[in-house]
């Protein structure tokens, strides 16, 4: 497979000979103003501008979405995708979501989904600490991730924005996913906590799937996202990690 | 002057011929934990490698020391920095400390010091937030910077761990600094808020100090500063002063 970071969690994943976007977030750089009550939400996002051609990063064959925060799918990714593209998510929630915005051929993971003779199992993930999930309804967090196979291809987990917890430490065990997309980023709810991995939490995936490799993604490209690239890198090689940890650049493939 | 950023708020100053060390924090990358109910303070500190050899960095002709916590005076600069070598600083309560470390010539600023022809002011500074400054003692916060003149060099306001409030604008009117060093890293203290300048603060400075240049410092090297060089940087662009702001990257120098 082939992961080219572009920007936050949006990524272009070539796998199994077909090639999907993941979670587009495509305006252009200071397009909408910081996440209230997020830390450093006098910053506007996007805080960098997207390292290809918009063109360029709508050619796919399909499209997966982990859930409708403005930072995983946005008005610009609306506006600038074919409405009859396929877009695959992993629960029928997100899925209405994306039908409201005039998509017709929107696919649910759920429990399993052939695409294109890929094989797609839907995981959870709770986005945010407890105090984050006791302040916000449920439905504002709902955001899902999935396993990818296919016969020539590494098992790959995409873990969605979630804080490390049991079910994921269970879809590691279930699924053995010898690459797995991190959103470590550390985003911040202020006097709340994390929304997404820290560097512990990607420790943790670590030590549950100690010969995978990592692909960190979601950092440094929204104004509450606190943990950088170099700070997760250092980190991993202080814990003895560092070779099992990619932390590609926007604009970076890197092939697994 | 010239002005060298060597890594958080350590900077070399040369000005009115006279070459200042500032704030200098001197630990290897990872020497010491994440300060403690921070954001990310599973990231050891310091959190990159030193610039320059050491030797480079302590071959000065003073030190100015705004305050005592670790980021700026660590152990590894009282063991590598001599104990004759002139220690300015802005306060008593500054200088007990220093001289706690068996340094000999510790000299405060006060309300005014001449040292090589320079003249030193103190300023006030206000390390964090309310809610910050209402949980820890004020011993624990105390900080100041200074105003530093000189008949060759434009006047410079060294401001300091400090967030936007009064006194900083009161300084800017009564010596119309020309040069202001901004701590703008937007360091957090775990559910509190804000210990020193986040992207508004600093934008405060230019409403106050138009012409000024500002030069941004204390980013990307301790575990809980949130703010990076390039959100500060698209920040002031998208507000209108991006032309006043420098952010120099760590071992760069800029001339003024």
């Amino acid at each position: 497979m082939k992961i080219t970071q572009i920007r936050n969690a949006t990524q272009h994943l070539s796998y199994g000979g077909t090639r999907f976007l993941i979670d587009p977030m495509l305006s252009a750089k200071g397009a909408f103003p910081g996440f209230p009550g997020t830390i450093n939400d006098d910053l506007a996002n996007p805080l960098t501008d997207l390292p290809l051609p918009l063109d360029q990063i709508v050619d796919v064959d399909a499209v997966f979405v982990t859930h409708l925060h403005e930072d995983h799918w946005d008005s610009a990714a609306v506006d600038a995708l074919p409405k009859d593209l396929p877009i695959i998510v992993p629960t029928d929630l997100v899925a209405e979501g994306i039908r409201g915005a005039g998509f017709t051929d929107v696919r649910v993971v759920g429990d399993g989904l052939e695409f294109n003779g890929i094989s797609l199992v839907a995981t959870d993930a709770v986005h945010g600490v407890e105090a984050v999930t006791q302040a916000f309804p449920p439905e504002f967090l709902h955001v899902g991730g999935a396993v990818f196979s296919h016969p020539k291809e590494k098992t790959l987990y995409l873990v969605a924005d979630s804080v490390w917890y049991d079910k994921i430490s269970e879809a590691i065990a279930a699924h053995s996913p010898e690459v797995i997309i991190v959103n470590c980023g550390n985003a911040q709810a202020f006097g709340m906590g994390r929304l997404i991995f820290n560097a512990s939490d990607v420790h943790e995936v670590h030590k549950a799937a100690p010969e995978a490799t990592l692909v960190g993604t979601h950092m440094e490209a929204v104004n509450h996202c606190v943990l950088t690239r170099s700070g997760m890198g250092t980190y991993a090689e202080q814990h003895g990690f560092g070779d099992k940890m990619l932390l590609p650049a926007d604009g970076e493939t890197v092939a697994l």
